[in-house]
């Protein structure tokens, strides 16, 4: 029996201890500060619950002892300790809080520990980065990466055609943050929200894709261009450019009516009641990769489509699927001792193994996140 | 000698009060709260300067004592209870301050003393009104009445491609006062900023028209349907709901990060600036009534266009010349005794004096506010 410690009872950390306890050899225990997200797991019987305060570095430590295997699902600004501390314990890890901290900072104390932590495992950063690493083992010359991507609700309500599948504080620090993309071979930083194209996508019709920042660790790679793009309905992001140049998501205080206050505190007090996705309400995850360069002295292109719908049965949304899943087949994997690789285990490191990102993809498709790949001269 | 006192220093008040100036027979006081707005008139020798509170109104009554005629140009916060104070002194009056008040309830006291109060003689409210009076009292059935009016930056520029031209609270205020309409002869209300179309101009291109609020006592005249429209490039009625209808135009304050705050005191704060229209730069003012109606048993409709550009040479927005000019002619006529019908004269009153119209519409022309007219058979 392997123990395992799921960090976060969230959309994304809670379908991961759901698809985890389905294990018989697993014995999943979910762990969160709030008593109230863990009731349901505590009634259905499907995992332990622990509610515990997890900002503080010791709960997680003395927790992660415990366990065989952590699974962290943490907001952002507390999965940087929170993953050091796991680290601290010895134990292995899968996380995706996505913090934007360097995972790499870690590596060296994770090696001198023995412990393989995998990071940002899940769609994009994630599945994206196993196929960009993936690519660039298999291509001779790697030309260039191109990912969109982006989770969208079904009905589109005007004006802003979105609702928000993970927190929308992040997604308003997507649209500020500018990007950094490459270019024959050399980093750039460019605005979020620009290079506004149309793309056509099957099933799904004509959406928005504009450049934000996204590649982090991937600009590493050889690939000589490559971009990161967010997909949304056309006419989303001249909306939120409007805000931005405006001013609406400035996060310095200014003075108005003699108080001080934040624009983008009052901004996301207007919107986010708006971009709430409603219970049940449908939505969907969709992705495209393309990776251009030249193999066996042709020039190819070849293309990754991703479509994930809600999971209306389960009540679990698309992004927390195809988030949690690409994550939850790694942690499988290491709770079972099949893939030892003591540091941090970036996505593209398990792409550059091309028989372990194979088997990924296709243990992937089987659980129900399939990509389409199309080959293309150029 | 008449002596003619100026209420207000801004930019309509300021023209008024050079353009009366110049007559021999008039000798013009300007009266403002601020000294520094008097400063021009003073150097310039074309006014005499008084810096009062405009806000008391035993103050404008006083000074209104020592007049012939006023001409009233105050923000519309101060217009009604300073044109009753000019009522209460017995002096005559033009005033274009475009209070929310229904000023026809000093219309009694103004016939009790014998005093002419011409209002909102501006260009919509103003000429638009003498031209739909005129129309209502030559058509033998009157059918349509469409007045679609706007003031412009020639340059364009992202995302609002606008500059306000007048107050820019009372731009947001159109924006949000749901607009009166009439259709089939019953009045309805409708949102502002609603049935957006494209209109194409002669020498200005496509712009955008949308319904807001304007109609006032036009109401009341026998058209069956009417509308007033604001022409503005196309794009920025949808920027504008997509603000309102977030709650960025809300008065109501509203609790961000613990202090009480008014989103629209915000929006205020962060859109104004970008819609300072700059010292010198170009803009235009347009506008095009369109009277429907039944005629010696033909239907027939008639155009009337008019295209003020900016007077660069003497530094006077068109608005500001769009806006004063109908006022100072009347103005003139009170002054010289031309314009005796004690109580408050509307401008659709002064149209329904078909002879009366047509000698202010050509000296309007002779001015440079010249109303191109077509008529079409339908």
């Amino acid at each position: 029996m392997k123990r395992i410690l799921v960090l976060g009872a969230g959309r994304v950390g809670g379908f991961m201890a759901e698809d985890l306890a389905a294990e018989p050899d697993f014995e999943v225990t979910i762990a969160d500060v709030d008593p109230e997200s863990l009731d349901r797991f505590a009634s259905a019987g499907s995992a332990q619950t622990v509610s515990r305060d997890l900002s503080d570095p010791a709960v997680v430590r003395d927790l992660a002892r415990d366990h065989d295997l952590v699974v962290g699902a943490l907001p952002g600004d507390l999965g940087y300790r929170a993953l050091a501390a796991v680290i601290e314990a010895g134990t292995n890890c899968a996380d995706i809080s996505f913090f934007p901290e360097d995972a790499l900072t870690l590596d060296e104390a994770a090696r001198a520990r023995g412990v393989t932590a995998v990071v940002d495992c899940g769609v994009a950063p994630g599945l994206a980065g196993i196929v960009a690493g993936y690519e660039a083992a298999r291509l001779d010359r790697a030309d260039r990466l191109r990912i969109d991507v982006g989770g969208l609700p079904v009905v589109r309500t005007w004006p802003f055609e979105y609702k928000a599948v993970f927190s929308p504080a992040d997604v308003i620090e997507e649209y500020t943050r500018p990007a950094r993309i490459k270019r024959a071979g050399r980093i750039e930083t460019v605005p979020a929200l620009s290079a506004v194209e149309r793309v056509d996508l099957p099933e799904i019709g004509t959406l928005e894709s504009f450049i934000t920042d996204g590649l982090r660790t991937l600009l590493d790679l050889p690939f000589a261009d490559m971009e990161e793009r967010t997909l949304r309905y056309p006419g989303h992001a001249d909306r939120m450019r409007m805000l931005r140049d405006t001013g609406f998501f400035d996060r310095e205080p200014i003075t108005v009516d003699g108080v001080s206050v934040s624009p983008l505190s009052l901004t996301s007090r207007l919107l986010f009641p708006r971009w709430r996705l409603a219970p049940d309400e449908a939505e969907f995850t969709v992705m495209r990769i393309e990776a251009d360069g030249e193999q066996q002295g042709k020039r190819v292109r070849r293309t990754y489509d991703l479509l994930e719908l809600t999971d209306t049965e389960r009540s679990h949304t698309s992004m927390a699927r195809a988030t949690g899943l690409p994550n939850t087949v790694l942690a499988r994997r290491l709770a079972r001792g099949a893939l030892e690789r003591p540091g941090i285990v970036t996505p593209e490191r398990i792409g550059a193994d091309v028989s372990l990102a194979e088997s990924v993809m296709a243990e992937l498709a089987h659980r129900g996140i399939g990509l389409a790949v199309t080959e293309s001269p150029l």
